[in-house]
């Protein structure tokens, strides 16, 4: 229901909120190839020596033209298909009322309704499916993998500043140690106020398994951090702001291609700029802006 | 002006409206260190060996949280620094009125307006950013690079649904022959309608300036199949509506966190629920949906 935008859901919605606000979010992000999948799989594994019940969403924030979720490296994860106590969904954000954004978290809502202690939420991440993940998740872990562009490009693409830990994958190759010093770096150049985190950065080889309890260990240092400084509440907080922008503005934007349609030839003739076209539907609306 | 968002931007979009709507606009997307910017400035050495007037925009999608774009890659560009004939700007889309969705094209407008014939917009690119260089250019060109992960991964962040060009950089390397037939072959795998653009895919070595010529033959073979089939007006009637959407959207944007902020108490409390406090909102604007 979730993934079609069932017209029931606001239904569903409604029935899920008393049973909710309890699960241990986990956003997992990276570049495609670094082993994002293969984390998540067994960070699972240890999850579920620890008996917990897990979640893990992976979200594909790409294909908005013809849809449909890879599959191929989900095969890993057929390891906990049979365990009951493991529940494991692709999705992706095309077509959601609110895209991303609003679904996910609503994703979230079903799982921890449904019981589950722990949620992975796991997307390829470069710009602002990372800034989501970063709002909606209580940590984000960010993949890094030696080899894969300089770590100057890694600050670009802004993960330094969503990032609560960063985890150097596939440890065992060549440049990992450059890597780890380079994100090590620029974690201490950052600047960061008085009483903020830290973030931590952790060596692994994911795909033996090696590292993984040391990156639940360091997810668990940072909850216990979020919880005494009282930052969970705030992070939840954003997250169910975010959420409820994300399922206006997706109304919104419902009523927005007939009114568009009807500027557009002035646009395209240059008799009429995009911002007085804008102006235009914004009065239609009954709204007014600083810009008209 | 287009940048800071300056109040005075509506007046200069009216002014530069007649003077637009002539400039041939190539995006360039891919994954970090594919290197985007090397073939950026090489394509700007060939297309001024033309005697052609060229802006760059290196829109940069991420670092929402501090901005600033890193322009360490940016020093190859210096090749072209002092030739006025070249115009290079690094944009960051923070805090931006509609974000990269308004401001790129803004600043397109103004490069067509001060001469420029061909407009390179590069981005780095997974998901949105890509998608939305593809609907701001007239050439989508995808640049990838062997060993930066799979075909299959390429697939996953969307690529093959925005490139009409795809080009293989860093040919000489172990692994391109392989990356040119896994594309070669998803080419042939998608669903195309009849008459519709098969994309091209290029070999290249940016950084020795060789497949440049090619690449650009291929975004001319492009161009010239988009004004056959009357693509090319309706791409950037998109691109306009596009824009427009974006500037509304923002607009609105701005009025909703003190809405907000309003039903942000019952919805962490649980007594109410993201679309219940999303209706109430819409309702507050005047505004109903199939929601309510």
């Amino acid at each position: 229901m979730v993934e079609s935008s069932d017209p029931a859901l606001p239904e569903l919605a409604a029935a899920l909120a008393p049973h909710t606000g309890t699960a241990q979010v986990i956003g997992l992000t990276g570049s495609p190839g670094v082993g994002k999948s293969t984390t998540t799989t067994e960070l699972v594994r240890s999850l579920r020596a620890q008996r917990k019940r897990v979640g893990v969403l992976a979200v594909d924030p790409s294909s908005p033209f013809t849809g449909g979720a890879i599959l191929g490296d989900r095969v890993r994860m057929q390891d906990h298909a049979t365990d009951p106590g493991v529940y494991i969904r692709s999705m992706s954000s095309r077509g959601q009322l609110g895209g991303l954004a609003a679904a996910t978290p609503q994703a979230v809502r079903v799982l921890e309704g449904a019981g589950c202690e722990v949620i992975l939420v796991e997307t390829v991440g470069v710009g602002q499916a990372e800034v989501e993940i970063a709002s909606l998740a209580d940590t984000t872990v960010v993949v890094l993998a030696p080899g894969l562009g300089d770590a100057i490009q890694a600050a670009k693409a802004g993960i330094l500043e969503v990032g609560d830990l960063f985890v150097v994958n596939k440890a065992d190759r060549a440049g990992a140690d450059a890597t780890y010093h380079d994100i090590q770096g620029m974690i201490g150049l950052a600047d960061r106020a008085a009483g903020q985190w830290r973030p931590k950065v952790v060596r692994a080889i994911a795909s033996r398994g090696e590292g993984i309890d040391e990156i639940l260990a360091a997810i668990d240092q940072h909850h216990d951090w979020l919880v005494r400084h009282d930052e969970l509440r705030r992070r939840r907080e954003a997250r169910a702001a975010a959420e409820i922008e994300a399922i206006v503005l997706a109304a919104l934007r419902e009523r927005l291609p007939a009114a568009v349609a009807d500027q557009l030839p002035a646009v395209i003739a240059g008799t009429h700029d995009p911002y007085a076209a804008a102006a235009a539907i914004l009065a239609e609306l009954g709204l007014t802006t600083h810009m008209s």
